[in-house]
C-alpha cells in the first residue's frame, strides 16, 4: 500500500517533466535527422538533448523499480517500460495518458468512449507514424537502390503501411528499414482494428438503443 | 430554447436549396477539371457556379453561428460545418442526411439499422471517391513522371485506395496529389470499418435471436 | 396467401434444375474462355448451354413476376434477382441457399451460426472469384501491355485482390477488367467483414458465457 | 466413455513428445532449406529427422483413429488433424494449445480472454509466417525472374502479405510459391479479423462497464 501510494506519488510529479523530455526526444532526433546540412555544433547539441532525455527516462524506470520493491517481477510486469526505455522513440504515445490525467485534473467532461478510442488511436498514429518515418528515413537515406529519397517519400510511405494500402512504389529496401516497416505494418493493423472495433461496438450500441426506445432513433450528438 | 428553434427553422428552409448548391459546386468543378477543350466562356461560367455556390456556404455558415447566439464555442462544437466551408467538395456528403430527412417527412418506412450504415457508407464513400478523384487528377494531370494520365485512371485508382487494395500501378506523385489521397486512404479505412462492423453487430443480432428463440432462426429479410 | 404458396411451391420445384443451370453456364462460360484451340462445333455448343440456362432464368424471373400478382413493386423488391438475370456468372452464389435448404429437408443438424457464415462467405468467394477470373482474363488476354498473361496470372490476382493484398504485379489495364475487378474488391471488402464480423461475435459469445460460468472457460467445438 | 478416457490418457502422454518432434520438424526443415552450404552428411540427417518426426505424426493419428473405434466418421471429425498429417509444417501451431495445458496444469493465473486471442494469434501468426516462409522460399530460390532473392526477402514478404500491406516488391512468380502464398493471405486475413475482433469485443466489454457502474471508468489492467 506504501509503496503503491509512494509510487503514485513519484508518477503524478514526474509525468509532466517526462513528457517535455519525450518531446524534446522526438524533435532532436527529427532536427539531427533532416537538417543535414547544420553546423556540427547544433547538431552535437541535438544529440545531447537526446541524451539527457534518454538518461531521464532510465532514471524514472529504476527509482520506479527501487519503490516498488519488486526484484524481477516489475521487470517482467512493466515489460512495456523496458521496451520504451530501450525505444525512447515510442516514449512519445504516453502523452495520451497524459492528457487525459489533466482532462479529469480540470474536471473537464469526457469525451464519449468511442470518441475517445477514436482520438487516441489518431494522436498515436499519428506520433508513432512520424517516429517511424524518421527511422526508416535514416536506415534508407543514400541506400544504394533506394527509392525513398526525401522526408516527403518517408511519409507518404508511411501513411500507405499504416492504412495497409501498400502501393509499393516507395519501399524500404535496407535491413534495418524493413525491420521498424514490420513493426509499423502491425500498428496499421492495430489501427484498423481500432477503428474498426469502434464502428462495430458503437453500431451494436446504437442498435440496442433503437430496441429499447423506439422513438429515440437518432444516436445522441451526431 | 428560441435560438435553438430559429436555428432548426432556419435548416429546414436552406437545406434542400444547399443540397442543390454543393451537387452544382460538384458538377461545376467536375466540368472544370475534365472539360479542357472547352470555350474559355464555359470554363469561367464553371467557375462562376463553383463560387456562387461557396458564398451560399458560407452565408449559411455565418447566418448559424449568428443564430446560435454563441461565439467562438460555435466553431469549436461545429468544428465539422468549418471544414466543409474550406473544403467544399466534402459539402455533397450532407446529401445522405437531407435524404434521411426528405424520408421521414414523407413517412416512408426506414431502413434497418445495418441497411443505413451500408447505404449511407455506400453512398458518402461514392460521393467523396468522385470528388477525390477529381482533386487528385486536377494535381497530377501533366505532371512529370505521372501513373495517373486519364480520369479513368484516376477513378481506378480510386477504387484501388478505398478499398486498401493498392495495386500501385497506378499512384500519385505531385505533393498536393499524395496530400488527398491520404485523406482518402483514411477515408477507405472509415468504409471498410464501416462494412465491418454492420457485419459484426448484425452477426451478434442474429445470434442473440437465435439464442432467444430456437426455431426462428432465419433472420428476416434475408 | 394464396400468391405466396403458389410462390413457395414454384420456388420449391425449379429449385434444382435452375442451380443444374446456373452450374452449367458457369462451366459453359469457363470452357468458352479457357478453351481457345477448341473446334468451333464445342466451342458453339458451350454458348448454346449459356443461352439456355440463360432463358431458364428470365423464365423463372418472368414465372415470379407474374404469380407475386405485383407489378413494378416486384422489380423494386427483387431487384437482386433482375441483377442475376442480368448477370447470370453471379447465380451459382444461390447454390449456397439451395445447399441450406437440402440440410434442412433432410433434417441434418445444423452448423453453428459461425461456422455457417464462414462457410457461406468461403463457398461464395470461391465461386464469385472463379467467375471474376474468367470474366476478367476474357477482357484481358490479348490486350496491348496485359500483365495477365495466363488463366494461372488471372486466379493469383484474383486472390490478391480479394483478400485485399494487393501486390500489383499482375493488374488489369483494359476499361472492362478493371470494371469487374470493381466489383471484386467490394466482395473482398465484404469478405473481410464477414471474417473479422464473425471473429468478433464468436469472442463476445465465448467471452460472455465466460461471464456467466466461470468453470466452463474452453469453448465447445475447439 | 472408455474410449474417451483412453485416447485422453493417450493425448496426454504423447502430447509432450510430439510438441518436441514438431519443433524438430520444423527445425530439419529450416537447416535444409537455408543451409545450402552443408555438407551432404548433415543435409541426409536433416530429411532423417523430418521423417522421423512424420513417422511419429502418422502413427499418432493412427493410434487415436484406433482408439477412437470409429471409422470414416474420425477422418471426418478428425479433418484438421488430417491435414495436419499431411502438411507436417502446419503441426507446430499445435504448440499453442499444449502451452495452455502447461499452464493449467501449474496452476498459473490464466490471461485475460483478449490477452489470449492476442497471443494465440500472435505465436500462430510467427510459427506460420516462418514455415511458410520457408516453403516459399524453396519454391521460388533460383526460379526465372524470381524477385525473392535472399531468406530475408522471403520474411519481408511474409509480413507484407500476413497484414494485407502488400507492397508487390517482392511476389513469388512459381505456381508452388503462388499456392501457398494464397494460404498464407487466407491467414493474413484471419490475423486480421482476431485482432480487430479482439478490439471490437474489449471495447463492447468496456463500454457496458461504463454503462453500469459510472466511476469505474478506467479499464482494468491498461
Amino acid at each position: 500500500m506504501d509503496a503503491d501510494s509512494r509510487q503514485a506519488r513519484w508518477e503524478e510529479r514526474v509525468e509532466g517533466p517526462l513528457a517535455v523530455a519525450s518531446l524534446a526526444f522526438l524533435a532532436g532526433y527529427a532536427v539531427h535527422v533532416l537538417a543535414q546540412g547544420l553546423a556540427g555544433g547544433w547538431r552535437d547539441f541535438c544529440l545531447l538533448v537526446m541524451l539527457a532525455a534518454w538518461v531521464l527516462f532510465a532514471a524514472d524506470y529504476a527509482v520506479r523499480w527501487r519503490l516498488s520493491g519488486q526484484r524481477l517481477r516489475f521487470v517482467r510486469s512493466h515489460w512495456l517500460d523496458g521496451v520504451v526505455v530501450l525505444l525512447p522513440l515510442l516514449r512519445p504515445l504516453r502523452i495520451v495518458k497524459l492528457y487525459e490525467t489533466v482532462q479529469r485534473r480540470h474536471g473537464r467532461p469526457r469525451l464519449s468512449l468511442h470518441a475517445r478510442v477514436i482520438t487516441y488511436a489518431g494522436v498515436s498514429t499519428g506520433l508513432l507514424g512520424f517516429a517511424g518515418a524518421l527511422a526508416v528515413y535514416q536506415q534508407e537515406r543514400g541506400a544504394p537502390g533506394a527509392s525513398m529519397k526525401t522526408f516527403g517519400d518517408a511519409l507518404w510511405w508511411t501513411c500507405e503501411t499504416l492504412t495497409t494500402v501498400g502501393y509499393g512504389d516507395v519501399t524500404p529496401v535496407t535491413r534495418g528499414g524493413r525491420l521498424i516497416a514490420v513493426g509499423m505494418m502491425a500498428c496499421g493493423m492495430a489501427l484498423l482494428g481500432a477503428v474498426t472495433g469502434s464502428f462495430s461496438s458503437w453500431l451494436i450500441q446504437v442498435f440496442s438503443q433503437e430496441g429499447d426506445a423506439q422513438d429515440g432513433e437518432r444516436p445522441s450528438g451526431r
